[in-house]
């Protein structure tokens, strides 16, 4: 019996626990997913401070100031970055500032290097508009208790920058799953062996063990096994620390179609055997002491679907993330597509701006010739349950490969 | 002289070199960039086999087959998936077949397990209808020859995949970009030291060095200088194997802002000073001995825009990409855009499918509070030169922050 794709999903996102939390480096904590909440322990900037090089002043008294009338001030001081200049601006002087610097005691503005003439330490201020303007407060990019980082974000090239402005240089991040893949069937001889006759190479332990890494978890590739139950289930409990444990192939009805057994013989417990979509209706879905247990097909295309739409998103919530779905978008069928009906269809396809809107052709090769098409794909066309074949021109969901 | 950003991107790109090839573990090559061209070196099946668990037989005369009146066949052997019958199918008999077998000699079709009934090795065919369709061609999903990958492709599961099927364990990639982050300004300190008065910690070189890994180049964080003309060139020349050395701080107008001094001093040639868009504008390019040299601003909306906008590209020329942009869609303004005119400005966004298309949405900090921006972001939108301000509801050009 199959299960509608939001009850397969649900299932396991019910199952899926969120992993334990660890520390690493700031430098190696990119794609990595943030475990802690982060508040500003202290303003930023820490001290108001000047953004450009120029003169710090009193702005109430050079506001006047015009190219034909400018306003004369003593130099007292030059402040760089990284310093504090110990004198006070008081009416009438000004001190030098460089970008970054903090502002001096007394001083209310700064005046660009460009709009002064100097001579001997005797500053023309030569435009006063906007002076006060002219610093960055303290507190006014990131206040003190400001919560800037929630968990849950991916440590993208802003979180990485906040948290070293922050001065966090061992963020607490979640594990990474360990995701176990095993390639069932007799038919099968690892990538760098020759082929025999009735032999073809496991390519799907391959293409799932990208799709792994690009769900932010860690692939183990425990190679191939024979349709034998024994051989399959010994691999699976020899397998070490996994948190979920994926097998290809043997996942349909037929003679050699062993996963529903050994998932009976190991006491998993089964969560669904199937779900209605296209390709990837076959998927046997079980949990067992914490540990999810998937059964895809064999079929590249229906796998690789099937890890899409229903092991993606347990992912994502193991590795701590709070948003499990793809953007969706609207597109516009290219050429048409027939091959309709019966129940919800995701097709490989690529999705690009057109000039009316959004277009999206998809790639309808099938079998290990998907692989070809999805070479070139950046999103998953849907096609409505019941759907009617339909035209170029069509308007449909895609999901968008990205984050 | 401020140069248009296209003259800026095409300096930098002409001076990139694509670098060197090595050979990686599949396993292991997932996000680098395929340097060789692979075409099948077979057809892939590499033997006509059967797609579905059911009897191999010869297809025309289980043609006229209804479940009233069955076509009866006798079953002559079993073929499992990576087996090869020795016996040969002939009129009258059949061929129990596995998911993956490979077709024996005489067959022309397979009926689906579902369309039999068997009794004492008697085989009744239910269903004659389109049996000959059964069979997956040796060939039909990849031919002998037949160029699958072409150079520069990034290797996504759908490369990887096809690897596998191909028996391709060590593909030949391009060498990542090792790229050399150094941060100037005596106002920094390293992000685990504490803060003294005058001093805010390096964030720039954390917040590129995941820029730079999302180019899929490998950053190498060389710390912060002083602005000092010594420090900051010792550090440069002493930091070893960079492809391109990206410093931040120092590279616009004033008494600090030496990084155009010491390109003079270490005999770097510039390509460009300044680039016409905000922020950003200040960028010093040069070149020397193959290597590209890049000193960015100090502001974090500038350094980033500008890395985005020209040091990205010339990151993927150099690792092997043969496309070097991001997508650009079309996307409506959530709210009013006033900050416009003057140069092409980028800023950070947030984009997503509404009801009508999709909705852009600018995140506005500048500064280091741009970082909280950018936690959020997944888009540059782009407002034109001289741009009157924008109305919601604006249809804009945006870079999706996507390969």
């Amino acid at each position: 019996m199959a299960v509608k794709l939001e009850t397969a999903q649900q299932a396991l996102l019910d199952q899926a626990p969120v992993l334990q939390v660890e520390a690493v480096s700031l430098e190696m904590s990119w794609r990595r997913v943030i475990a802690q909440e982060v508040a500003a322990a202290s303003d930023f900037p820490p001290f108001d401070r000047s953004p450009l090089d120029g003169y710090a002043l009193v702005a109430d008294e050079a506001a006047r100031a015009v190219p034909e009338r400018p306003v004369v001030l003593t130099e007292i001081d030059s402040v760089a970055a990284g310093e504090v200049s110990q004198k006070a601006v008081q009416p009438g002087t000004a001190c030098r500032i460089m970008t970054g610097a903090p502002i001096p005691a007394g001083a209310t503005g700064v005046v660009r290097i460009e709009d002064t003439i100097v001579i001997d330490k005797q500053v023309q201020v030569l435009n006063g508009q906007g002076l006060d303007g002219n610093i960055c407060r303290q507190g006014e990019e990131i206040a003190a208790g400001e919560k800037v980082i929630i968990p849950g974000s991916v440590i993208n090239m802003g979180v990485m920058g906040m948290l070293a402005v922050l001065g966090i240089d061992r963020p607490l991040v979640y594990r990474r799953p360990r995701v176990a893949l095993l390639a069932t069937g007799s038919e099968l001889v690892e990538v760098y062996e020759k082929l025999s006759p009735g032999k073809i190479r496991n390519s799907n332990s391959y293409m799932l063990s990208a799709m792994v890494r690009e769900a932010g978890a860690q692939p183990l590739l425990l190679g191939t096994a024979r349709d034998d139950i024994d051989e399959i289930s010994g691999m699976i409990t020899g397998a070490q620390d996994f948190d979920v444990c994926i097998t290809t192939g043997g996942a349909s009805i037929g003679d050699y179609d062993l996963i529903g057994d050994i998932f009976a013989k190991l006491g998993i417990t089964v969560l669904f055997e199937r779900i209605s979509m296209k390709p990837g209706m076959p998927v046997l879905a079980g949990v067992k002491d914490g540990k999810l247990y998937i059964g895809l097909s064999g079929n590249p295309a229906a796998a690789s679907v099937a890890f899409e739409q229903v092991v993606r998103p347990a992912l994502l919530k193991m590795a701590g993330r709070t948003n499990w779905w793809r953007p969706v978008v609207k597109a516009q069928l290219t050429i048409p597509f027939v091959k309709c009906g019966g129940a919800r269809r995701f097709v490989w396809s690529r999705c690009w701006q057109g000039t009316e809107g959004l277009l999206v052709e998809p790639l309808k090769l099938q079998g290990h010739g998907m692989l070809k098409s999805a070479i070139g794909a950046n999103a998953l066309l849907i096609v409505p349950e019941d759907s009617p074949p339909l035209a170029a021109g069509t308007w449909l969901e895609t999901m968008l490969l990205v984050e």
